[in-house]
């Protein structure tokens, strides 16, 4: 897969150096045919690990305003079952979650065996807006990062798969989208000029962004750096990424199954030899 | 619709005589097409309540083993943005939900303004398997009524369009489904004797919903009785009943809609005054 998967704590990741593009010789048409059959797939998969009650898939989704987190949701989402599918948006934290700790009101969305969870922005937020707009003061958000890292671990042990995506889009993409948005009398209801004055603080966030994902990067809690210009391309790599981990639980996932089976089918024939048990007449053959 | 739609309390439902077969005339082609360009019309109204932030939507489904509340959910919340759509399942309740009233697992489910929930069974658990198995004195579910008429009532004047469905199918055609799940080893996994077990109070369980129908519909929560024997028809009629009621709110959510597109462009146009002025030396032209 041809984004860029930080897997380790510590390497310094550049945003600058890594294109927003998908690569040379990738089509819309390759991409979405692509995009189809891994819909499907991913369809299958979840549909074991619900069964299996193993583990469950926590999808984190980052980035700049209109960098396609929503959009993302609705596709890949939209291929599973929404049975078992959870999709938290965390906005401005209300009062009351403010009198908790950061990570209260994310924990509480955390899946549960066999489900699916999505996070359009997260608990990354309390090291993103809140670093760049002195929201607290740096010795606490310098903190988080590591409760962070504590936090994915329990997860991850647990038997939850998580999964982060930064959704890379430029500066200039992220203009045109703007500016798209004011054109559609339809989207209209979306606008805000918060989009505008996130904005100038570009680089900030992308300072915030780097430090996140290199300081919260872990094999059981990697980041990919999805190259977002193009929202065909971003899907791709969000399912590809999604399914290849998937895949590698798949087994697993088959034997427990196939254990439940061979129970289920077990109480049906105890069940039924009970009831022509009952039928019969008391001790006749005995 | 050739739905049976119950919106006023103490009309003595039987469900004996509703037909749980699609009408004459409907053929699963036609059925199919429908549903296909019910989903896409689902689909806008789910967004512009989106957008509005008005009303909510609560689908509660009930019905019998196998009557097809998942595979409902599969088609129906199949068609809308995952983004602002929340399944909950409830099943046996834990200890902790045991502490509680019966009311209070479920009010955590309700949606927010905006959102769309789906109930894969519901508090009416409470007047239907408790009552079957004896689970809470007479007394106790025998008051449930009316306090679910009143968390109901709450409930829409928040400005939630209650919607709740009892997927009808017949006891033979319940046979015939649970006797196919043996059949495919994929779905082994999901025997369970306890269906079968359920069927031996098949009389009580139609008393019971019987009853729960009767004593909780309302305008602004009625029931609607689905004929559930087809898959195919099934879908289509719950689709359809929930566009219906949607269609109703969408001038409203249009307006308001309209308002936020006006107050955002407006919010735009300020920003970009502000910067122009900022931009310009101070006080020249004044």
């Amino acid at each position: 897969m041809p984004a860029t998967l930080i897997d380790t704590a510590g390497r310094k990741v550049r945003l600058g150096d890594i294109s927003a593009e998908p690569p040379k010789g990738m089509t819309r048409t390759k991409a979405e045919k692509r995009f189809a059959a891994l819909g499907r797939e991913l369809f299958e998969l979840q549909d074991a690990m619900w069964g299996a009650r193993v583990n469950g898939v926590l999808v984190v989704l980052q980035g700049r305003d209109s960098a396609g987190k929503d959009g993302t949701i609705k596709h890949v989402a939209g291929c599973l079952n929404p049975r078992g599918v959870s999709v938290t948006s965390f906005g401005v934290p209300t009062t009351e979650e403010r009198e908790h700790d950061f990570l209260w009101r994310v924990h509480k969305h955390a899946p549960r065996r066999g489900e699916f969870a999505l996070f359009n922005r997260s608990h990354y937020e309390d090291v993103l807006v809140v670093r760049v707009h002195d929201l607290a003061p740096k010795k606490l958000w310098q903190q988080r990062y590591g409760h962070i890292r504590d936090f994915e671990e329990l997860l991850a042990e647990h038997g939850t798969i998580v999964l982060k995506y930064f959704l890379h889009i430029t500066r200039d993409e992220q203009e045109e989208r703007l500016l798209e948005r004011e054109k559609e009398p339809e989207t209209a209801w979306k606008l805000n000029p918060n989009d505008w004055k996130e904005r100038e603080h570009w680089d900030e966030y992308t300072a915030a962004y780097e430090d996140a994902i290199s300081k919260t990067a872990a094999p059981h809690a990697p980041w990919i750096i999805v190259p977002a210009n193009s929202k065909w391309y971003r899907n791709l790599v969000v399912a590809e990424s999604i399914v290849d981990t998937l895949r590698e639980h798949r087994k697993n996932w088959d034997k427990k199954l196939q254990e439940m089976g061979r129970a289920g089918r077990a109480g049906l024939e105890a069940y039924r030899a009970q009831l022509g048990a009952k039928k019969k007449k008391p001790r006749k053959h005995r």
